[in-house]
């Protein structure tokens, strides 16, 4: 693949004119004739039910043009994850329907925490509809509320919805002998591992636009979303619009990071813009953005590990504990990776896990960047570090010693990976870090600082296989100047997918990259695709745009082969020239072969390729991340100084793409180790939903990051290429915390380390 | 075919709602941010080269954007008709490029009738454009004029183009011998036709927006035409934009019948964007449209024809001369379809066709609805009819003896004729008529009335097969819910063409025309189709359809085979359900295999069928046409009292719209034949470019018009069918000057049959 010419290529946005120059067009930017502002009124309360609602000063209000309540929508459940088709066939997918909890609904008479939804306003502005939230009169009959999933799982604990205990879901995953496992064991260890509720902090908040034209039938929604097929269908099923009338149109994205993998405005968009006959938007505010759409699972991870003296692991046992929140939303298929796809990282032959999402009046916990292995791997790749220094190992020796490697099934799937960088991100990052002349240094680095180092591992599915057996599709049709057209359902969030689709096409094609263009995600012109998350897209839709060029390329091709009297599979397309390939010099430009393909007599074929691509794995990809800290003892100030990150991305179709990620993703794992939670009080409130008190780390915090790209090439992945999105962000806190204990001997098993909690945990140990 | 459920049912337009609750969105509808709105200026000469032109003061009128002149376009010759792409290549179509005469430019230095464009504004609204139209200073230099093609031919006229004797083509057609053909003959019959300068009148006038994003280099243009990707090539070669980075968007169209088969508005409105970095809106005055857009060809029909006693044709000679106005436009293909696809109706051994389209500087001829084919038939009609009478034969008589049938080879083309029902249309339009009995009755009706009964039948092509070896495409998706989409290029521009697709996709899919949307005409969306005109989207782009829609059907026939366990060739899908042909009541809804085929591990695939279709032949339909007419003898005026149209459409896929289009035409060609005629005077300017003087037939002008549809099934065609759209108002004319002949005795050889007209040959006659 050396002689790639686009693909692997450093390569700008294709999108970033638009970006750049302010041209692009957001979901707020989008004005249409006779649009109306809506607005929601939230709950106040962490469990409540409505009494009586009364709407009629509202409804008075000049301006106002809609209120609508409980009594107005749809009694229809849902889950705003989506869940799977409602439909039971033979050759469904291997994910039980029970597992997705249609807890939802588009409004309900009972609201479960503070920023429910309660009614909402369709009004000429956005400031009338804001005045009008606040004539609308609720009496609440109050309710028990709880807060702490384990709390919420006692006998006598309020009842949150009609599950037993309030679990949301109980995943349980085992193989081996667990307890001969730890019979078998030199050593046993175990500790519990506490994470935080971060939020996406998206730059752009939510918004959606319905346009419900009551002729026609037809529902247009422009949305800022990662999944518009998904949206098509669910509304579908709430309003009774066949999916053929409903057309999702995702608009440029300020960012998803899984905040966006969510029906959360739509239904209420569209409701409002039936009852109203105009096209309604609604766009939340940043507060609305913390109290009323999604976090991340704030969870209780307890491991429990059994070694050889040799290191050898003969046995885990993973509990987890996940605050889902309200509703179960993405919380059964966070805790299903977490026992799956995550657990089997490590070769022990005797692994359990047994994971909970609870519920809770909290907010809604949902699909994040990393989808609970963050949480899960803080505990593990602690707890490693913990086994490290108990048996004298070097914490990079003993994970080389213990993980899984190509060609290794990972029994949490029944996989076998077809490639794995694993060992080569360890060993070369550590180089990298100087990790054993490091390590070995004096930890004393000024009066009251110490220095420490600290490392940790991942493993990231590319893609939801076999949980979910999804798939994608593409269409690839080219013009007749040579120029091609690219048709995806994917959604570019901000992540570039569109350019690597763009490059993947080109290289196929034989074209350059300037002459392929990219139609996407949306769902009155692309093929359906499920949408972009768990790191799923370069590796699927990477593969169905690859699969469809090619077939459009082999249209061309068999036409070509006519005129140059050669065997289409000796031809080959180079810089839009179709040539024999290690041939003479003859060289057709693919424009007149298409042209020749439109209006030949007897031949007339517009050449439009496309595919459908499953992946038969997940294709894992993998990293290694080591921190250099400096924390001061006097007041538990922690301070990355340099990281260095090293993935496995299979191949780095656009590695200024693929260094994006790699950044960003330690970006918000350090937000997360060190400074982000959504703090809930004691009434369920949100005590810092804004910028101000919720704090995300600034450039001005970021340290020195080193990339290492390492390219075990995935024979099942376009180019070689798997996932990249997520993964660096798993392995941060934990190395962080690792490099804290290098620094002060003192383990602090709780995110974030905060100055307070630090300093908390230096008091504590003296 | 009996068992269609779908196909050939009275179908109301998939588009009515929008349409009649004016929610459609046409060009004027087009709002954009930041929108400038243009206007052209326009020559008051004939033909004239500018000498100077000075745009200051315009330019700085408060409001004014841009103003531009030739100074300011590419200096790149094009066709409004567009052309064949500019290649050449082995499997090329075999029309010779030079037959497309590239003699316009987005403005021009020396203009060439009154009305040709001298220079454009932008200015942020229509009456400020205006308004600086006044303030560009233009010195003329004027050059002689010619305003007949006759006399334009000759030696010392003034040249217009590069052309030898201003003759823009010249087709020459011939087989047999034809003197020796006349030689045979019993009788040769001669005579002269002129037929008028008619207009499109489409209810809506031309209009684009276009949007050229400087950042991105991408432009978008919206506008009201019937061939979208011909507009993207062009503007590629004219403004050196690559295909992929220019999309047009056909708007909801109020009309074109060839008028919008053209590239008029949109390069100017592109170089006006590109100029100002603003979206710029160009719709013109219904006077433009008159002065400034496309006519039909005036023309001049000789036709000679020899004939034995028995009524065997021995010989046929047309000779014709096109007005093709100041520039070639459709001129050369108008003439190319009368010579070869038209001519040979009727079964002579000895033809020559010789026809010449020529230049004068007259307001420019396009493409119309008959293409050439209602000048001709007005003058073989006729003669048609004078040879009856001269060898007592009743003229259905005659024209069944000489007309080509069935398994024929059409000469013109060398193609065989897979069906035809023109015979049927003969005798069944006949005896609808009481032809036999009402044409020996008395001519008088009253004191000065005549009463009399005239006919004439037609041949016309669906598509433009061997001219232009064109082909279409479509893609078929279909949602999870069972409900599909249509991706077609097709411009619905009021014939209903989508619905025709919709029903097409239904009946192939075994689903119901509600659960299938289309969408057309986007060049960003669909696959490339070379637009709608010819008679040609139901024949080839419904065989597209119905053949994508196929392949989607067999893929979800695919996967059913494996849950039913029956071969998928016995299966079928009834009613959005897959049950096995004539077997057991076991039914799967097709949602129900879409979802496992997204969603089945090792199956995953989207359903996305496609399809490219290139007729071999252009499968011609057939008509015939009967009138009663009554003549007021002391005024001349004509007043049609009932119409019979037969017509061979193969199979009606939608008996409304094949209603519509039959009833239209005869509308047209009533209009034609009567009233309509674009008045130049003799400094070249039109007299009569309004509602108000062009006189069109209203509603009350309209006789009782019966229908009779025939249906000999295209083999070729989907489920049978074959086009209707244009050939209805071929020999209109022709059997409405008939029926004067019968009523008066007097022959008028000239259109449109005013009430002078007629009363002058009326007084000469006597």
């Amino acid at each position: 693949m050396s002689d790639n010419k686009v693909v692997g290529k450093a390569t700008p946005r294709i999108t970033a004119f638009l970006e750049a120059s302010g041209t692009a067009q957001y979901a707020p930017d989008i004005k249409l004739s006779g649009m109306l502002h809506a607005k929601i009124l939230r709950s106040p309360f962490p469990h409540a039910v409505i009494k009586k609602i009364d709407v009629s000063k509202a409804t008075k209000l000049l301006g106002v043009v809609a209120v609508i309540t409980y009594k107005d929508v749809p009694r229809i459940a849902y889950t705003g994850e989506g869940g799977p088709p409602s439909i039971s066939f033979t050759g469904e997918a291997e994910r039980p329907t029970e597992a997705f909890p249609k807890d939802e609904y588009i409004l309900d008479k009972r609201v479960r925490h503070v920023g429910d939804k309660v009614a909402a306003v369709a009004a000429v502005d956005e400031d009338t509809a804001e005045e009008a939230l606040e004539l609308i009169n609720v009496e609440y009959k109050e309710l028990p509320a709880v807060f702490d999933p384990e709390e919420a799982m006692k006998p006598g604990a309020p009842k949150i919805h009609q599950s037993e205990k309030n679990i949301a879901v109980h995943i349980l995953n085992e193989w081996g002998d667990i307890e001969k496992g730890f019979r078998e064991a030199d050593y046993v260890f175990e500790g519990s591992y506490k994470t935080p509720r971060q939020v996406h902090a998206p730059m752009e908040p939510h918004g959606a636009i319905a346009d419900y034209n009551q002729y026609s039938g037809e529902l247009t929604v422009w949305t800022t979303t990662q999944i518009p097929f998904v949206n098509q269908r669910i509304l579908s099923e709430l309003l009774g619009i066949p999916m053929n009338k409903i057309r999702i149109i995702k608009t440029f994205t300020g960012g998803g990071f899984g905040g966006k993998d969510e029906i959360l405005l739509e239904p209420i968009c569209a409701v409002l813009s039936m009852k109203t006959g105009r096209p309604v938007r609604l766009i939340l505010t940043r507060e609305e953005v913390f109290i009323g759409s999604r976090t991340r699972h704030p969870a209780t991870i307890y491991v429990k590990t059994g070694v050889k003296k040799d290191g050898t692991i003969t046995a885990r046992h993973v509990r987890a504990i996940l605050n889902g929140g309200a509703y179960a939303s993405h919380g059964p298929s966070v805790t299903a990776a977490m026992g799956s796809r995550e657990i089997g990282l490590y070769k022990s032959p005797n692994v359990k896990f047994d994971g909970y999402c609870v519920y809770t009046n909290c907010p809604v916990a949902g699909a994040f960047r990393g989808y609970g292995n963050p949480q899960q791997t803080f505990g593990i790749e602690q707890q490693m570090d913990e086994i490290s220094e108990k048996l004298v190992m070097d914490p990079v020796e003993l994970r080389l010693k213990n993980t899984i490697r190509k060609g290794d099934l990972n029994p949490g799937t029944g996989m076998k990976l077809g490639s794995c960088g694993l060992q080569e991100c360890m060993t070369k990052g550590a180089k990298k870090m100087g990790w054993m002349k490091k390590r070995k240094m004096p930890k004393y680095s000024g009066a009251s600082k110490r220095r420490g180092y600290g490392m940790g591992i991942f493993m990231h599915n590319s893609g939801c296989v076999p949980y979910l057996p999804e798939c994608s599709s593409s269409i690839v049709t080219v013009n007749s100047d040579g120029t091609a057209r690219v048709l995806i359902g994917s959604t570019d969030i901000g992540q570039g997918s569109s350019t690597i689709m763009a490059q993947i096409a080109a290289e196929e094609l034989g074209i350059s990259l300037k002459d392929v263009s990219v139609t996407s995600a949306d769902t009155g012109i692309v093929p359906f695709d499920q949408g972009t998350y768990g790191s799923r897209t370069t590796y699927i839709m990477g593969n169905a745009v690859m699969l469809a060029a090619r077939d459009a390329k082999n249209q061309i091709l068999e036409l070509a082969s006519k005129v140059l009297g050669r065997k289409a599979e000796n031809l080959e397309i180079n810089e839009g020239k179709v040539r024999v390939k290690k041939g003479n010099k003859r060289e057709i430009p693919i424009s007149k072969i298409i042209v020749g393909f439109q209006f030949a007599p007897k031949e007339g074929k517009i050449v439009v390729g496309k595919a459908s691509f499953q992946p038969l794995g997940n294709a894992p990809y993998f990293g290694a991340q080591f921190m250099e800290v400096e924390v001061d003892t006097e007041t538990g100030q922690v301070k990355v100084l340099r990281v260095v990150n090293a993935q496995d991305v299979g191949k780095a179709i656009n590695p200024t793409a693929v260094e994006g990620q790699m950044n960003g993703t330690v970006y918000m794992g350090m937000g997360l180790a060190l400074t982000e939670d959504q703090v809930v009080d004691e009434k369920g409130r949100s005590l810092n939903p804004n910028f101000t008190e919720y704090k995300l780390l600034s450039a001005s915090d970021m340290p020195k990051i080193d990339l290492i790209i390492v390219e075990d090439k995935e024979p099942s992945g376009p180019f070689g290429a798997k996932g990249v999105g997520e993964g660096g962000l798993d392995p941060t806190a934990a190395a962080l915390a690792n490099a804290v204990y290098d620094a002060l001997g003192v383990r602090v098993k709780q995110m974030p380390l905060l100055s307070e909690t630090v300093y908390k945990y230096i008091v504590g140990k003296k």
